[in-house]
């Protein structure tokens, strides 16, 4: 078996997210699985790094397959981006070692939330913000961001309120990134539970907007409490930027 | 009666263009004139610095209508993006002078032309490039351009088969940005006929790709005629940038 490891991005706009229980038609596995079938005749299972939700976007989502046959990398390349629609593109494929798992393999992630503080609304981009057209205090909401460093048990920021397994992460930074009509948060850790992040990015808002105080945040995470923590930031917002492994 | 001078910006994907003859519903125009006529109760008329042609975007299209009324000039600004949806945006509404006219007082206009060189196709930018997806001999395109520059009768240029009007225009410069995936043209001229940067664009596009050489250029203007230039780009690669004033 040849292990194959794929980039790929994609305008989430349209997509029931990467994988769905209910359908494959409209998420971005069940499009590349459904290229990998023509292309060899059987069902092949893409293995992704981890779900996006519904709407969220990517620009380095990674996932890995096994094909029978050993395909040249760049024929495979072309093969995908030929077949898929406009909003998903494959970035890379490479043959991976037998042992690499997109999931498993995975030391980190990073997200990007995008918010426009501008008052003019933004047309161009207007897909890939999330339309806050107000400004937010960024100095508290970096206080804020502060007390979400380190390993902590993050079931308050956990959108899954059926989660079983551990609700335990690792958030190594959270970058700030201004512009006149933008902020751009930047999320760096080595896993995040459903909706984490836009749970995160919507309490920093709050916190941003004066509805919250930097100082809530450490009661917040202790409380485990999903009803603690602030509402959850549109999907449109963000964008999985890059799956990181060793 | 007070003359407004506003700035708009739009995705032109979904637009017949900035103005229709057989329809006000799907163009630029149409929406703004709605927005006037049930701020004001009467119908009110915008004019646009020109026609943007159905599909092409822009980040500075340049329009002024007249009201009876004084207005603020914020309130015109936020009530239009109020309305407008969420592809158009007033960008700024000043009021000026009686005799402004958003066409007659124009001195130049620069247009933008994306064009995706890259292999792998451009997701998010997508409805805002031309996907030619291939290289281009952009030194050639270059020497090509030069032959374009100055005060020419841009017959050979020009969309419409039944212009009785002049056909002179002057082009002050035409500029390349290059990146690794992607070649942008900007067009600076004192104005631009109907598919003018279009066809300037899909003629240099051949010249970059061999199937014609810059010499050729001053034979098809001189020639007058739009069989011998090259074909029209597509509308959604193009973005009317600015329109100058004095």
């Amino acid at each position: 078996m040849h292990n194959y490891k794929i980039i790929v991005a994609y305008d989430g706009t349209r997509y029931k997210g990467w994988q769905n229980q209910k359908t494959t038609d409209a998420t971005i596995q069940g499009k590349l699985e459904k290229i990998l079938e023509k292309m060899t005749g059987r069902p092949i299972q893409i293995i992704g790094s981890g779900r996006t939700d519904a709407g969220v976007h990517a620009k380095g989502q990674t996932a890995n397959f096994y094909l029978k046959d050993s395909y040249d990398e760049e024929e495979l390349l072309e093969m995908f981006n030929q077949y898929l629609p406009e909003d998903i593109a494959a970035l890379s494929v490479k043959e991976a070692g037998e042992r690499f798992h997109s999931r498993f393999s995975a030391i980190g992630k990073i997200y990007r939330y995008r918010i426009h503080t501008g008052k003019i609304p933004e047309v161009f981009e207007r897909k890939y913000v999330y339309s806050y057209n107000r400004p937010l205090d960024v100095e508290r909401m970096k206080e804020a961001a502060e007390h979400m460093i380190g390993t902590k048990d993050f079931a308050a920021f956990c959108g899954n309120r059926h989660m079983k397994k551990s609700t335990v992460r690792s958030v190594y930074e959270i970058r700030f990134q201004e512009t006149e009509e933008e902020l751009q948060i930047i999320y760096n850790g080595n896993g995040f539970l459903q909706n984490m992040v836009r749970i995160m990015t919507g309490t920093l808002i709050e916190v941003g907007e004066g509805k919250k105080k930097p100082e809530d945040i450490p009661s917040i995470i202790a409380s485990k409490n999903r009803e603690r923590a602030g509402f959850t930031a549109p999907a449109q917002g963000l964008t999985l930027m890059e799956v990181k492994y060793h």
